[in-house]
């Protein structure tokens, strides 16, 4: 293992390589680190600025054990990485962070939110699903409308239905594949939060102000930041988010999704945690221009063993994605003060696909 | 040529992979387009970020060629470009911005500061000298001190020597070489500030708030800036920029170094133009932490034919060179909140070498 903290010039793998693993990849250029990343496409967006790109499956041992050995420190992008990958890299000789222990708990839904019960961050009710009794059982239990999601992989809503009447259960069922599920209660929240927090090798944790938000078709829109939220709020944010990391002895950046409940009747706020991600975070790319530091540059802080940096924000940011045909939106786009483009180098603009976002600087805060 | 705007995920090129090849290649990439790196050296800074390199003198027409029919568009960190490789890059078909003649004016100091002063942009009294006798005539006319440099290259202090009597007239025009020289007059000013200024294919031109320079070893160590300056001296540097730009016809980001001689007896403010850089300008680094487009992304702008970017500052900046073994103090700047680490990805620290810079955010504006 690795001596920490790290000295620029050495080297990061990163497996992964979409706009998550590029945008890490030049915060770590910034900082003196080269990059190598893995992805089974070739030239991918990460790789067209990055120091080399070994193009194999994530789950190749030869190319695991090569980017092991190249690197001193490996990442992700993606929380779907195989435990024997992580494995391999650390035989190899490489820092794998985040760690093993936050990777399993986040590629499971039921394990996720009885992990994150147990630490006091309180999710929705929620039942395994394994056969069409459980889910009977389960609508039983905790009511309708509930959203019945696969408990391993989906994401942007992909993997998971509402059901609305007991009669759509085998539909719904079947509509997920009868794969082991998790059947969530509704929640009737005010508005969607979400905290980007890092922690590093030594235990510091360092939370962003909170972000607002809005959802379309199962994918993130817009992230209004720093959200329009009271003390209270952001501080039971930043226990939830402290509670979480420390749970789990994290290192790295985790993207926290939140349901604002309102106040309970003695005035404290109630944040509901949706769901965890263990890596930067779509609802964190505005604070690529909202502060000194941002979540790409924390997360790589994090796992060289640098101290965290300052996640004040200095502005206010709307950050909103392109998706698609959006992307030809660049040309109104460019022309805008004020607007700051980042584009991820997709050369295909398939329906839905994230192809960049821009984050609009509101003023000062 | 091609097409103007150019859409992202088009090829630029540049010639050179220093540090600021690198800055401009990630600038490139967040705007979406692929960078290829032209430099003799392999593996350079510039090219770790880049989508590829291609590894030849910068003279070699088969790498120019090459790197034409590549790339939409060509640039360079350096004005040593020769004119010869201008020509083969637009024969095999790419726009070179900025274009031959910004070039050949600021390759030979003589031509710069008569084409300076042609276009009303004031500089200090020159001579241009070729042999020892045009150096005597030259101290006669401009008096002592003044500075003696090569014609062509020199940059940092280098190429130059200041003769305080004239015995010594000899001795330093030995001491450049015996090459075609210029003799600047001494300038008595109050401090050095820098305007860096852009301007698009369509004539628009963006100016920047000046900064104030600190050279020690004739590098430049620290830039302030916005400089504490009244409206009258930014509004005269406006003047110049857009003076210097518009008679060139200029495309791209320029670094024109100036001389505050304070005020006239009118009160009007009187700048002298000391130099200018067709390219992106260490005194411009502030940029890319005090403004929402900074230097980098402007240049890019610029040569893709995108309209200008903002240029006001949000945050005042102190900009610090790192030099030589000074990339130690990486460990203290990780620690300090608001300082901002730009490192270049040299591996060998070199005495004297610009490996990193770092921004410190002092405040907002």
């Amino acid at each position: 293992m690795p001596q920490l903290p790290l000295s620029p010039g050495s080297t990061l793998g990163i497996l992964g390589g979409g706009q998550l693993g590029r945008m890490l990849s030049q915060a770590a250029s910034r900082l003196g680190f080269d990059v190598v990343i893995l992805d089974p496409q070739p030239d991918c967006p990460a790789a067209r600025v990055s120091r080399a790109q070994i193009t194999a499956p994530y789950d190749d041992p030869d190319a695991l054990q090569a980017l092991g050995r190249l690197c001193d420190v490996v990442t992700f992008e993606f929380e779907n990485v195989p435990a024997s990958s992580v494995e391999t890299l650390a035989e190899a000789g490489a820092l794998v962070a985040p760690g093993p222990t936050a990777l399993a708990v986040a590629q499971d839904r039921v394990d996720e939110k009885t992990y994150l019960n147990a630490v006091g961050a309180v999710t929705v009710d929620f039942a395994a699903v394994s056969t069409l009794d459980d889910l009977t059982n389960a609508i039983d239990q905790l009511g309708l409308p509930a959203l019945l999601k696969t408990r391993r992989e989906g994401y942007d809503g992909k993997g998971q239905v509402w059901i609305r009447d007991a009669a759509d259960a085998e539909a719904a069922f079947e509509a997920i594949g009868r794969r082991p599920a998790i059947l969530e209660a509704a929640a009737v929240f005010n508005r969607e939060l979400s905290v980007i927090a890092a922690r590093g090798h030594d235990g510091a944790v360092a939370v962003y102000p909170l972000g607002e938000n809005i959802h379309a078709n199962g994918v993130l829109k817009t992230t209004l930041a720093p959200a329009a939220v009271d003390a209270k709020t952001q501080g039971r944010a930043h226990e939830i988010a402290s509670a979480v990391l420390d749970g789990l002895d994290y290192v790295g950046v985790m993207g926290i999704e939140l349901f604002d409940m309102g106040a309970d009747s003695d005035g404290n706020s109630v944040l509901l945690v949706n769901e965890v991600a263990p890596r930067v975070h779509n609802t964190g790319h505005w604070t690529q221009d909202g502060c000194v530091c941002d979540q790409f540059e924390q997360h790589i802080r994090a796992i060289v063993g640098w101290p965290m940096g300052p996640t004040e924000a200095h502005a206010r940011i709307e950050m909103t994605n392109l998706l698609g045909d959006e992307i030809e939106q660049w040309r109104a786009l460019a022309a805008e003060p004020n607007a700051r483009l980042h584009l991820y180098g997709k050369h295909e603009a398939r329906a839905g696909r994230k192809m960049a976002h821009v984050n609009r600087v509101l003023g000062a805060v």
